[in-house]
């Protein structure tokens, strides 16, 4: 329950604060009475680019990472190696692996693993899309990013068998990510060499 | 310096998030994308919310406390005492004193405490419009409130001097709050006992 502090503007103001992750009552009002003292064009500003960035974020056709409008930027960069496609879980995730500038060709973003649990199936993801991709016959490897959890593998067997009958390498991140761990939490030098030494997919399990 | 995000609504966004006090540039992204991942009402709601706030926020004539309009419900609610007025420092702290439940009077929001150092003068903050509330003659204990810094103090004593030669009581809360902490964070127990004990505050100095 969210306290009463004399005016209904900043009770809403802290009781939608309070909503995002990590952010408690107490953080909430702490942010709130800040901006109160602040200039105005400071709230309009924060206010307004939340409000047109959920408005207006595009999504890219292609990769389904975001983008301003239409193809994102990583997917027209003619400089990039086409031929190569890193699959991710998420937006968050391109932003951490370009970090490394250890990957120089493109993003499939799956937006989710497979979870049984959260009742997220293949279909729910960005598979079937991933398959037309390769489909096409451009792409040559496939280096497959996503955490080294349980879901993140099972995702990672369930791409790997999709696509064994297609003339595509199919890789993954080397494991000297410790497992259990989330991908966006790892340094920057451990995840690049992970680029680096990928292998192939086939050699991680016993048939 | 902000990375940039692929996306120019999304790199405003996490630039404004990240300049709220406490929210890094990582915090404010992993922010932004929850936002996008969550149905566009909660932005739409967080984003008006603010905006909103900054613009129709009052504060009230008598105590200078936040009000929706004209006089705050303390200043405005008749059951209160309005013979004893308790003097702070902001906002918050008229939220953390009310948490008590041990003071039924009025209050008087300083709006800042006399810090040279920060170039805060006596005229910068709100004494001379209590000076002039204690001057109509309703008031008839003034409860200095302010945090137990070398700030608080000396605006604790300047106030006692302007107020020396006026028909009211001035007193201090009790010093169970323990020397250099901020008034806002002392556990509700120790504030409240220390409004009980509140002494004159001429027995705390020696002339």
């Amino acid at each position: 329950m969210i306290t009463s502090y004399n005016s209904s503007l900043l009770d809403k103001a802290v009781a939608e604060l309070s909503k995002l992750p990590g952010i408690g009552e107490k953080t909430a009002l702490r942010l709130a009475l800040y901006l109160l003292r602040k200039e105005p064009e400071m709230s309009e500003a924060l206010g307004s680019s939340i409000i047109e960035m959920r408005r207006h974020i595009h999504y890219c056709p292609e990769c389904h990472n975001i983008s301003d409008e239409g193809t994102c930027s990583i997917c027209s960069d003619r400089r990039r190696d086409r031929s190569t496609v890193c699959v991710v879980e998420n937006v968050k995730d391109v932003i951490t692996i370009e970090a490394t500038r250890e990957h120089h060709g493109l993003y499939h973003v799956l937006g989710g693993v497979i979870s049984p649990l959260d009742g997220i199936a293949p279909s729910d993801i960005e598979i079937e899309s991933l398959v037309e991709r390769v489909g096409k016959g451009e792409i040559k490897e496939v280096i497959l990013a996503l955490s080294p959890t349980l879901e993140g593998d099972t995702t990672n067997f369930y791409i790997y068998r999709r696509l064994a009958e297609m003339p595509v390498e199919v890789t993954m991140l080397a494991r000297g990510l410790s497992i259990g761990n989330e991908l966006e939490y790892t340094d920057e030098l451990t995840l690049g060499r992970s680029i680096m030494n990928r292998m192939p997919f086939k050699d991680t399990f016993h048939e």
